[in-house]
C-alpha cells in the first residue's frame, strides 16, 4: 500500500465528511461501530503506520495524529477508536511481534483494539503447554468489539508477569458486553469484554510489558495514547466550532437588545468567537509540535534515551493540559454564540461537550498538571505506567 | 390557607424529597409534568404568594424564591414551572385582576403557565362584542399544557395594544404541541402552543402592557422573572453538589497516582469542591439579597419609583451574571471530582449542565453584563423590556 | 462614647474621603501611617467594638467590618491597620483583659498592633519576678510601629507555655525596624519588630493561647482576622472600580476600531464593567452574611459551641476564595476598561492590584479551598490554628 | 556580517544573561536605556534582517522573533526596543529605502526607533524646495530616544499624504521628552517627541504609506509588530516563570498547614506550576508558528496576495490574544507559587505583571478577539490600520 500524508489526510476528510452527516443519528443509536469501521478500512486509514516491509504505508505519527484529529472533527468516537487502533498497532512493533501480525493486518487494513487498562483488576493468564489460558474480565475495553484483533494484557498466573497478547475478534471464549452506555463516546464501543478459557498460542504473546521490561522505546506507548487524546480533544473543539459557525450564519438570530443588523454582527458572538477560535488555534500549534516531536522519538528506535522519553511524555502532558480545558471551555461556550434555539434535540450540539467531558476524564487533569509542574519545578520525568 | 415561611420552605424539601429519587427517569421519559404538578398543589405552593384577603398565603418573594430554590435542588425543570408560576401570578394583582382570579387560584392551588415570549411573534386579538377572540401561535410558552390557567400577551387588531389576558387551560381553541425536546429543563412543559378563535370575555382581560401602560410596579415582572432565573439556577448548582458529594463518597476511588487513601482525602478533590462551593456560596448570598430586595419593591407598591424599579433590575442582572457563570461551571466540573465512571449513563450527573446551559441561553448573559457595566458606568437603567 | 453603626460607617467615609486624596502619594511615600492612624481616633473608630461598660461604643462586628471595608475603598493599608485592631481589640476580652486595658483603650481611641505571626520563630517569655522578660524579634508585625499598644503572643521558657500579652508602644527594649518594603499595602505599618529584655508586669498577661487553653469563643480570633481580610480584598476591589469609573468617563477615548462615540458606550467596555460589578456584588452579598454570622458567634459568647465555631469558619473561607478570586481579577482587569494612557504613573491605578496581590498571600487560597472542601465533602471543622 | 539562527540566538541569550542581572534596578532607575542598546548592537543583533546585499546577516523573521523572545525572558523593555526595531528596520524595504538607509544601518548596527502612532494626531511635512520641513508632536515615540534614526509617519500639508521618513538622532530640531514613566516597560524609550522645523531631504523620505499605496507586502508592517508582541510577551511570561522557580526552588517554605516536605513537593505548587506552564507552551507553540507563516509571507515578497496577508494577520490575531491571556494569568499567579515574602521589593517579581499589563493595552485584546472572530465567522480580513 502505498499513501501520502496529503493522501490520507485526505482520506480521512473523506470519511469525515460521510460520517458528519448522521453523527447526531449514530450517537443516539448508541449501536456498535461496525460499518464506521468499514469505512477508515476502506480509506486504507488503518495500515498508515504499519512499515512498508509488511505491506503498511509506513507513514509517521504526525500523519496518524492528524488523521485522528480530522475524524474527530466528525465524530469523537470513531477518532477514539482510530486513535487508540494507531497505538495498538504501534505496540507491536515496539513491544514486539510486527513480524508475526503486521502483514495480515496491513492486507486486511485490521482495526486493532485493547483490552489494557490498569484501573480494571488483571486479566490472569495460566500457563498451559507453551502457551497459556486467558480468564478475567475488563470493564472497558475500546474497540474489542468492533476491531480485528485486540492487544491484551494479563497476568501470569503464579509468577504475576505482566505480558502483551493478541485476541483476535471472533476467537473461541472472548464476549464482548456491549454494555458501554456512557454520556459521549457514545460509538467508540468502550463496553465490557470477558475471557473465558481464551487458548493463547506462543505466537499470540507479544511480550512483557513490566517496569523492567520496558525500554523508552516500548514506553513510548503512553505519550503516544496521551498525544492521540490531544488530537481528538482538538478535533472536537473544531468541529464544535465549525458547527456552531453554520448555525450562528443559517439561524442564529441577533438578539432583541442589540444594535447588530445579524447575529453575524453581535459584537459579543464576534468576540466570543475570536476568543474560542485562538485558544483552539494555540492548542492546534501546540499538538502540531507534539506530533513532531513523538514521531522523532519514535524514528529514534532504540536508540531513544529515558530522558529523551521524559522530555517527550512532559511535552504531551502539557498538550493534554491545554486540550482538555480549551475543548471543554469550546464546546459549553458554543452555545451562546448559536443561541437559545440551539438546545433544541434536533440540532444535538451537545455532542461535542458530551464527548470531551466524557473522555477527558479518563485519566484527572489535575495529575497532568501536577506530572508538568514536578517536571518544569524539580526537573523530574514521571515514572513510565499507562498513564504517564 | 395559612402557610409560614418556614412551611412553606419544609413543604418545598418534601416535594424535593419525593421528585429527587426520579429525577432521572422522569427527564429521560421527557413527558408533562402532571404529576409532578399534583405535588406542587399538595403540598400548597401555588398560592403561596397570593393575598390573604383571596385566600393565599400572602407570603413574600423571599420565601417565593426560596422555595423554587429547594425544588431546584431536585429538579430544575419543575423549579422552573412553579417559578414562572409564581411571575404570572403576580402578574394577576401587578396588571391587574386579583379580586376575579385569585380566588379561585387560591381555593384549587390553581398553577399559571404563559404564552407571553417577546420573541415569538404576536398573538392577535381581534374584537368580537365586548370581548376578543385570539389567534396566533407562541412556540415556548411554559407551564401552558401543565397548568390550568395561563396569562396570554396579544396585540389588539387594528391598534396593536398589548393585553395581557386569562386563558384557562381546556378553553376551545387552545392547542399544546407537547413539542418540547431539548437538551434540559425537559420537563418544564415549554412547547408552543396554538390558539384558534380562542374566545376571550371581558373578565378574562387583565390589562394593557405595553409601555405606556407600565408603572415601576407592573413591569415588575421583568426582575421578578429574572430574579427566578437566579434561584433556580442556584438551586441546581447546589443541586449537582450534593449529587457529586453523595457520589465522591460512595463510589470514586483515589486516582492510581494520588498519595491519598481515598477520594475523599485528595487534594485536588477537595481543593475543586472548595473552589465551587465557595463561588456557590456567593451566588446563594447574592441571591438572598435580591430576594429581599425584591420583596421590598414589592411591598412598596405603588410608591415604587422607577428608579427603585432599576436598581432593583440591575441587582437582580447582577445576579443572574454571576449564577448563570457558576452554575455552569459547577454542573460541568463536578464530574472532575467524580471521576470517569460517573459518565455512565445510568448515573445520569449530566443532566444539571444540560438544565443549566439551557435555561441561561433564554437571554444572552453578554447582555445583561452590558446592562449592569452600562449601570455602574453611565447610571442608566434598562428600559422596561421583558427582558430588562 | 456614643456611636451608632449608621455614625461609624459615616464616620469611615469620611475617613476614606481624605485619604483617597493622596492614597497614591503616601503609598510611594512608604512612611508609618501616623498621620492617618490620628484620623482614625479622631474619627472614633478604634474603640467602636468595645464594649459600653468600659466606654466603648458596643458596636459589633457588622459595623467593625463595614467600616474596614469602606476604609479599603481608599486605602488597603489603612483598612489592615484598623482590621488587624480590631481583632486585636477583641482579642481582650476573648482571651480576657478588657476591664485593665479596655477603659483606656476606649478613653484615649487607642489602635492595637500585633506580634503573633505563627510562621515566624517564637518570642520568649522569661519568668522575672511575678512577670515576665521578653526577647526576640518577629519579621513582620502589623500596626506595632503605628499603634498605641500591641498584642504579643510568646513562649514561656521552659514549659514552652504560649501566652498573649500587652506591650504599650514607647516600652523600654521595644524596637520596630521600620523595615517594610513590599509591593503593596505599604502603609499597613507591617515591618519587623525586636523585643530585648522588655519587662511584662502581671497586668501586661492576658492569658494563655495554646490549643489547650482555647475556647470557641476564644480561638474566633481566626474567622475574624480572616473575615477582615475578605472585608478588605471587597473594599480595595470596589474602591478599584470607582477609580476606573472616573477615569473611563473621563479620560478615556473610545478605540480606533470601536464604532462607539465614547469610551463609555464601547461594547467590551460596558460588559467588562458588568461582568466585574457583578462578581463584586456577590462577594459584597456574601460578606455582608459573613459579617452578621461572625455578629451571632460574638453575641454568643461562652455559649458558642465548635461545631458553630466550625460552621463559621467555614463560611469567612468560603468569603476567603471568593473575596481573593475576584479582588485579583476586577484590579487587573480595570486597566482594560481604562486603556493604555491609564498605566502612566501619575494615574497609580496598579495600586489596588499590588494591594491584593501582596495581601491575598497571607495564607495561601489554596488551602483555603481545601478547607471549605474538605468540609463540604466530610463534614469536618478545620482544627483552631490561626490561619484556620 | 555572517550570522546564523543559531549564533543569533546564541548572542540573544548572552546579552539576555548579562541584562537580568539587573534588571529590576534598571528598572527602578528608569533611565534611557544606551547600555542596553549599545549590547545589543555589539551582539550583532540589530542588522540580522537586513538583507547580504547590503551587509545585513539576511536572517528572517523566526530569527527575529526568537531573539526578541530570547531577549524578554530576560528584560521586556529591551525586547520591545529590538522588536520595534526589527519592524522599523523591515519598513526600509517594505516600503522602500533599503538601499539607501540599509547599507549604513548594517556597518553601524543601527537600532531604529519609530513615530508613527497614529492614535496620536499627526505630524506635519510642510514641503520645503525638494524636500520638506516636519513639525509636531508624538507622546509616545519607542525607540527615538535610544535609536541612532527613527522611522516617522507625516501628513502632507494641503495633500494630507501621508509619507514614512527617516530622522537619524541628533537632527536638529528634534527633541525627545524623556517622560515616559508608566508602570511597566519603563526601558522601552517609549516617551515623546518633538519635531520643530525638522529638515527632510529627499533622502529621507521612503514612500507613502496610506490606504492608497499599501501593498500586501508594505502592509506586513502590521502583523509583522503584532508578531513581536505576541513574541515578548511570551518572553516575559517564560522569563516569569523561571524566575518564580528559582524562588520556590530556593527559599519558599511549605505551608504550615501542608503535609509536604517542602514548597516544592506542595500538590498545589506543583499543580499550579503545570497549569501555567502548559498554557505557555501552547503559546510557544503558536509563536513558532506565527513566525514561521510570517517568514513565508515576508519571503513572497511583491507575489503576496491581500488574501494570504489578511491569513497571516488573523494568524497574528489569534497569538496577540492567547499571549495577552496567559502571559497575564502566569505573571500574576506566580506569586501563588513563591508566597507572601516574595512580595518584598528587593525580589522585585512584580515587574513580570507590570510589563505585561502595561504593553497589552497598547491595543485593546477585545478587538482582537473581534478580528478573529470576524474571520472566523464571516471570513472577513481585516482593512490593513497599524493596528490591523
Amino acid at each position: 500500500m502505498t499513501l501520502t500524508h496529503e493522501q490520507a489526510v485526505e482520506a480521512a476528510r473523506g470519511v469525515a465528511a460521510v460520517i458528519a452527516k448522521d453523527a447526531l443519528e449514530r450517537d443516539r443509536a448508541n449501536a456498535e461501530p461496525l460499518a464506521e469501521a468499514q469505512l477508515l478500512r476502506d480509506a486504507g486509514l488503518p495500515a498508515l503506520l504499519l512499515p512498508t516491509s509488511v505491506g503498511g504505508a509506513g507513514l509517521g505519527w504526525t500523519t496518524a495524529l492528524r488523521v485522528v484529529r480530522e475524524i474527530a472533527v466528525a465524530d469523537g468516537s470513531i477518532a477514539q477508536l482510530l486513535g487508540y487502533h494507531y497505538v495498538n498497532v504501534a505496540n507491536l512493533w515496539w513491544v514486539g511481534g510486527v513480524e508475526r501480525w503486521g502483514r495480515r493486518s496491513a492486507e486486511e487494513q485490521w482495526l486493532w483494539g485493547d483490552a489494557v487498562n490498569p484501573t480494571d483488576p488483571d486479566l490472569v493468564l495460566t500457563p498451559d503447554g507453551d502457551g497459556y489460558r486467558l480468564n478475567g474480565r475488563k470493564n472497558f475495553a475500546t474497540g474489542v468489539s468492533s476491531g480485528d484483533a485486540s492487544v491484551v494484557a494479563g497476568a501470569v498466573e503464579g509468577t504475576g508477569e505482566p505480558l502483551l497478547v493478541v485476541v483476535p475478534l471472533g476467537t473461541e471464549g472472548l464476549a464482548t458486553g456491549g454494555d458501554w452506555d456512557n454520556l459521549g463516546q457514545r460509538l467508540s464501543a468502550s463496553g465490557s469484554v470477558t475471557f473465558t478459557d481464551v487458548v493463547i498460542t506462543p505466537e499470540q504473546v507479544l511480550g512483557g510489558i513490566g517496569p523492567d521490561a520496558a525500554t523508552p522505546r516500548s514506553s513510548l506507548v503512553t505519550p503516544a495514547i496521551q498525544a492521540v487524546f490531544g488530537a481528538f480533544y482538538l478535533g472536537v473543539a473544531q468541529g464544535a466550532l465549525a458547527t456552531a459557525r453554520d448555525y450562528t450564519r443559517s439561524t442564529s438570530r441577533p438578539w432583541l437588545l442589540s444594535d447588530s443588523p445579524s447575529a453575524t454582527a453581535d459584537p459579543y458572538v464576534l468576540a466570543t468567537y475570536g476568543r474560542l477560535v485562538a485558544a483552539t488555534r494555540a492548542v492546534e500549534a501546540l499538538a502540531d509540535a507534539v506530533a513532531d516531536h513523538l514521531d522523532r522519538a519514535d524514528v529514534a528506535g532504540g536508540a531513544l534515551t529515558w530522558d529523551a522519553r521524559g522530555e517527550l511524555a512532559e511535552h504531551v502532558a502539557a498538550l493534554k493540559v491545554v486540550a482538555t480545558d480549551v475543548a471543554l471551555d469550546v464546546t459549553s461556550t458554543i452555545f451562546e454564540v448559536t443561541g437559545a434555539r440551539a438546545t433544541s434535540n434536533a440540532v444535538g450540539l451537545d455532542r461535542f461537550w458530551r464527548n470531551v467531558r466524557t473522555h477527558t476524564l479518563h485519566d484527572p487533569v489535575a495529575y497532568k498538571r501536577r506530572e508538568v509542574g514536578d517536571h518544569y519545578l524539580n526537573g523530574t520525568y514521571p515514572p513510565f505506567t499507562l498513564y504517564t
